[in-house]
């Protein structure tokens, strides 16, 4: 079992947007006398950060930020990564957890192991909550209660590190589950990457003039597509291969149910909804 | 103009699931004088439509409930209504309106123009609300506000009657749109058929030991998966020609989307994206 409590006297969140800005309000209700120094490159980033209170303090510099930083955390776009980790070496204080709130653990895990080092500090992990606004200005603490955070430690992970991140987790509200980094990946292509494609798929089939007709079930699929675009880019560029293989799995399905729609076959086809409508069921509430 | 203000003296309501039952506890709210009839074949539904205060009274017998209405409206699934207008020959009171709630139209209208008549009593209607519960013990008047309702006049509908229909979904709340029946069944395939198989799909992707590990937006893009399997056989066997069609025009941009993931090409994955964003935020509030 991780310990109970989560502590840290100076937290850096490197990356202030929605997800890092939220980690940071989270950290200073359950950390109120710790620093958290968030990482902005943007003077408007920076100062958002700090109206919106989920920072201590704020820096342009990356050594600056995490020097005697026991808690460190990136929280920028997945593409950025490998250059922020390159300037965190040297930098970091003795036995600091370096960790992330990346939508994509292969890659990640792979490059936070051979750049920092394999035996520490990096654990990776995926808190498994968001909304369709960009910006610590829409930081809240409670966007990450009560939602999985993914954790993927490797046969190289040592325990008291990853019990330290699990702690962290939990500590701000989350369920942590473990997966291996490509498990994970293949696991999210499910659960999230295609589901966000799909969402915007289906945005793009009706024409202007018929929006007005659609009501609620329409804005529920449709509510992932109002995500930020750049963010969604560079998660399908580096977790592709589980995209593409999940993409042909979902299209061999789709391919199925089209010829017993075909074939006006009303059993097969009520049996298909009759088991997801049961599936459905299982789904941990919101 | 539709008359501003609709009256009825006395409607029937043939179904009393969760849409029939909603309607009625509205049009109850907005006539409290009037009497509302509810058929249902079975004892069960008849009660709960009653306990439920949907109805006035209940009836096993569509020409007793129909006798001296002078609104008539199908809610049962789209399946049963060549039967019911069959059994509407010869009952209906002089000037009555008769309605439905059906999902799909161009068959419905059909019939109903074939069986009762062409220049009326028949307008078809489609009432865009739901949730997934069935029955009446769920039925709420709120459930129908602000939603759109798409009716379906001919060449062949009068004016006046059209008028009332509209008149009818106005004063419970909806806002009515029109669409020629076959129209209609291509406009509501992509904004409501295709979304609901693509929720069933999605849910059929995770293995059972994964789902713990989703989230909120994997929430909603299942959330219509939960629906009435018997219902949505029923719409995709009556809607199937232009429901085949839908998948064929989302699975041609699945495969472009696939084809620029695969090349690995960010700009015209972002362009997509960020042109769905952009449509996303078009779409009337909830």
């Amino acid at each position: 079992m991780p310990h109970r409590t989560f502590t840290t006297n100076k937290t850096a969140i490197i990356g202030t947007g929605l997800l890092g800005g939220s980690l940071g309000l989270a950290i200073r209700g359950i950390c109120p006398d710790a620093e958290v120094v968030g990482v902005n490159r943007s003077e408007a980033g920076r100062r958002a950060a700090r109206r919106a209170g989920c920072v201590t303090a704020t820096s342009s510099s990356i050594a600056t930020a995490v020097a005697g930083a026991d808690l460190v955390v990136l929280a920028t776009p997945v593409g950025a990564f490998e250059t922020i980790f390159h300037s965190l070496v040297g930098k970091l204080a003795e036995g600091a957890l370096v960790t992330d709130v990346g939508s994509t653990k292969r890659d990640v895990v792979r490059l936070g192991e051979s750049i920092l080092g394999r035996g520490g500090p990096f654990v990776g992990s995926h808190p498994m909550a968001g909304k369709e606004r960009k910006g610590a200005a829409f930081a809240e603490a409670d966007l990450l209660v009560g939602a999985p955070c993914l954790l993927t430690p490797t046969s190289h992970t040592p325990k008291a590190l990853l019990n330290r991140a699990k702690t962290l987790w939990q500590a701000v509200g989350m369920r942590p589950m473990e997966f291996p980094p490509a498990e994970h990946d293949r696991v999210v292509a499910r659960i999230s990457h295609l589901p966000h494609i799909i969402s915007s798929l289906l945005m793009a089939l009706p024409r202007d003039e018929d929006l007005p007709a659609s009501s609620s079930g329409f804005r529920d699929m449709t509510r992932l597509a109002g995500g930020d675009p750049e963010m969604w880019r560079d998660i399908m560029l580096t977790n592709r291969d589980a995209i593409l293989n999940t993409i042909d799995r979902f299209d061999t399905q789709l391919a199925k149910l089209r010829t017993v729609i075909e074939a006006g076959q009303p059993k097969p086809i009520e049996q298909f909804l009759a088991k997801e409508q049961q599936r459905r069921r299982t789904l941990p509430d919101g």
